[in-house]
């Protein structure tokens, strides 16, 4: 069988430019960075929106993930295959986790983004621009308490970062040499993707938006508890120069040649996890239909795409795919052992996990919804049809994808029916109003959407709330740091838990990005290379082709 | 008087690929990056020399430095107009020192390489692919540790890094976090320029070469002393399929339309302070003629370029440019107060500086020198002279450049008399020998480069010189790290002191790069902001023009 990188590699790709003609889009729209990769710089008459939109999400994953990236590029490249004009909007990979445990993030098999070396490894560049505006901030706040503290700084909250698994830098003494050498103090760093620049960065609407939400961003706190900001700094304007070309949305391919816009990257924890604003813009403008994902299981991540992104730019989805997968369902129902072995009875046990997501899309959002049960070869004929009978019995289809092992030929049924649920009349709400308090909307979610019955707060976060609410922030969305593997907020509880209690453990603003942050259980934002981390096996040969990046 | 940043912005760029076709390249040798900057991938055949190489540096400068960049691509526009094929090969400029003090460093006034903001930010990303190499090997150390440790590394030297000048991560604790968060240890951050990885890059001569030296390179030491390799950690394979691109040196333009190959721009401390050999080879197939500078004073910059990348890559130069200023050279006579003011005196006791310099690089190194005497409008016709005369003294002409003001029409006097001088037989050689010892270099550039009378050794450099020797690496070249300010290595002793002895304090082997590094005096590997930053007013338009970069 041959490995992704091995599939990419072997697939001849059409130049960028051609890419882009099948968007009607001209030399002149396009800032190229080598043949196959392009930045998209549209007129304001190309981002008007036309376009349906179509959203991926999941069940609560397992750790392999459930191939959500996967899915969404073969769905898209099925609906171009039925002459449907499809346009790809993703995320960006970030270096962390390609060289960490997990590979690459551009799909798999015969369903990838091209070139996918390229894509994995800097791509045009948009994680480091904002690695460094990030860090570039956090060298001027600690210069400017170095420099005698005018602004008087009492406690930092700005963190420095790094785009790779660095255990290390979780917890650092930093500015400890004496002398020139800074000001002793306690601080972490995270990775970039956990940057509230990044988060920034995918909810600006242009340059100017960018730089005003850059300087909103809170980098600490006066003794008198008053916020200091980046404006305050004088650093949002430098922080935008670099961010100047990265916040251009960046077109490639898929292995069948169809567009796919790949821009940003936020955690889907502490941020709100999807692809910029600027490239479903660009992909509602430019195709018939936009296939988009959102990070983790839908009670994250399509929670933050709808309630935050989608409220934000002003989108209204017309349709979610929920993938899952048999073994992840069996998963869900308290299977050990063998995952391969037929199991009904575990999988009849997990798949309240997939009806909650799916009953949540269509009654707390109003959306039409299809499953997409990712296949793989050992699932049997009884265990799919326990998945399609209890989906029909809630008004949604089941459809087997086998795009990663067909490519667009495994998605046709799919890209059908999704086609036909975007027709279907549908009414797009919110789980909770805007002007609703933190807690409102902290309860609306944990009722609507995890399942549970209450929200507790510890008397940090409680004291947290007031402050926030004291300073202004109490009308922002709110974004849930909340562990993927549950409903709820214990990664124990699989399946579809009732009844139980969130306890947000802490609150904080992310100014810029627009959001209150709240922060249930431990949020792991430095991730940490395995015993053998994946880069013992990237190699490059004397040619420049390179191998083992999966 | 318009800013460097306003002259660029209101010329008229010529797209990168007919920068190209003035150098006889087709699209298809190149990876472009925008409009107006791209990555040579040149055939075999396209890289054999041709081309005369000359070499632009300068006297020991003061902090404003003297102008050398300025003054290369000014002869390089100049001679292109004199219908000479010239190629210039420059340095990138680092992000730190743009946030800091020194603002761009693309030239200045008529004599800049553009598009300025693009090379001054981020440029092609060659610097942050260095530094995810360089922290993924960082990360790799760490977490080996953490692991277990089966090499037994009992001291990291490996030094993680960013492109920012961030004093607060000059020294710092990491790992403090206890239980997962990585084991404690004392370490430093350096700026990116200054990590082994960015001379790696500099000296390689294609993907193999750099991938070997890459695995070379030493990141820490057993409790026998033992060194442990980035191969031992097999991370060099990953590291070079994350400089794959950026090793394809990057072709921009000057103001007049001339071709500047830009790339790589290794610390002149620590490391040898030039671009890369790719960019310096390529330029010397494209053209007739190749412009390059070297970091600070020919002491430093022209000794290094000299004695270690000519050795290593086999070139010869044809001539070289030693840039002065009359304000200087009063420093260097120990002028105080106003600069602006004539004072032949304090110019004459100062001109022993310059005539060393010029004395070094035709006696020592047997090249034909010119100087070129960067001008200012408060020189006056008898400090000019006297200038001059000295320089006659010695065989060396003396050229006044306008190119800051005027461009090319203001280098025209200086092209003829580079270009004659190119013609001139002479007959290159180094300043010592490739097989003498550590100690015999040492004392060659002492003697010989910086007129001094003795080396002395620390007990502490005494020590690592036997250890160095006793694990095969006493042969290496050396790259001293000296004060830019003075001859010697005391930064006080300006002029051209006599007698003195260099005191080496320490040394350590850049296994990878290729040479011991001797450590005189103490040498910032991560600058500072100060106390206003110019990334305070540092600004961009709404629809991206950015501004306050000089």
């Amino acid at each position: 069988m041959r490995s992704d990188i091995e599939i990419a590699q072997s697939t001849t790709l059409l130049p960028i430019d051609r890419v882009a003609r099948k968007l009607g889009l001209g030399e002149e729209e396009l800032e190229r960075n080598g043949q196959y990769m392009a930045k998209l710089r549209l007129p304001r008459e190309k981002r008007k929106q036309r376009g349906k939109l179509i959203l991926v999400t999941a069940i609560n994953p397992t750790q392999a993930g459930e191939g959500k990236t996967t899915t969404s590029i073969g769905l898209a490249d099925a609906m171009n295959r039925l002459g449907a004009k499809t346009v790809l909007a993703l995320r960006e990979p970030s270096l962390g986790p390609v060289f960490g445990l997990k590979g690459g993030a551009t799909g798999g098999g015969m369903a990838q983004i091209v070139p996918m070396e390229e894509i994995n490894l800097h791509f045009t560049g948009d994680f480091h621009a904002i690695g460094a505006a990030n860090n570039l901030l956090a060298a001027m706040v600690d210069n400017h308490i170095y420099q005698g503290n005018e602004l008087g700084i009492d406690r930092v909250v700005w963190r420095r970062c790094v785009d790779m698994n660095d255990r290390q830098l979780r917890s650092i003494l930093s500015g400890v040499g004496g002398g020139t050498n800074g000001v002793p103090r306690a601080e972490h760093f995270d990775i970039t993707v956990a940057s509230e620049v990044m988060a920034v960065f995918c909810l600006a609407e242009d340059l100017s938006d960018l730089k005003a939400r850059l300087g909103r961003m809170i980098v600490g706190y006066t003794r008198e508890g008053k916020p200091v900001t980046a404006h305050d700094l004088k650093a949002e304007g430098a922080m935008t120069a670099l961010l100047k070309r990265a916040i251009l949305p960046n077109l490639v391919q898929t292995l069948e040649g169809n567009p796919a816009i790949v821009h940003g990257g936020p955690f889907a924890n502490i941020a709100h996890g999807c692809n910029s604003i600027a490239a479903t813009r660009a992909a509602l403008a430019l195709g018939d239909y936009c296939v988009t994902e959102a990070g983790f299981g839908a009670d994250l991540g399509a929670e933050k795409f709808l309630d935050i992104k989608c409220r934000m730019a002003g989108f209204a989805p017309d349709a979610a795919v929920v993938v899952a997968t048999v073994r992840a369902l069996k998963l869900h129902g308290g299977a050990t052992g063998d995952l391969s072995r037929e199991n009904p009875e575990a999988l009849k046990r997990g798949l309240p996990n997939l009806r909650r997501h799916v009953e949540n899309l269509q009654q707390a959002y109003g959306l039409p919804v299809v499953v997409a049960l990712n296949e793989f070869a050992t699932d049997t004929p009884a265990e799919t049809a326990l998945v399609r009978e209890m989906c029909r019995s809630i008004g949604a289809e089941t459809v087997c994808s086998r795009v990663w092992e067909q490519g667009s030929a495994g998605g046709v049924e799919l890209a059908e029916k999704v086609i036909a649920l975007t027709r279907q009349s549908h009414n797009f709400r919110f789980a909770y109003r805007a002007d609703s308090t933190v807690e409102e909307k902290l309860l609306a979610l944990t009722e609507k959407i995890y399942g549970g019955a209450e929200v507790r707060f510890t008397p940090q976060a409680r004291r947290e709330l007031e402050e926030l609410e004291g300073l202004g922030f109490g009308e922002l969305p709110v974004c849930v740091a909340k562990t993927q593997y549950s409903l709820s907020d214990d990664p124990k509880k699989t399946g579809a838990p009732e009844g139980f209690a969130v306890t947000v453990r802490s609150l904080r603003v992310s100014a810029g990005a627009g959001f209150v942050v709240a922060l249930t259980g431990d949020v792991m934002t430095m991730p940490g290379l395995p015993k053998h981390p994946a880069a013992e096996n990237i190699d490059i040969t004397g040619d420049g082709r390179i191998t083992g990046l999966f």
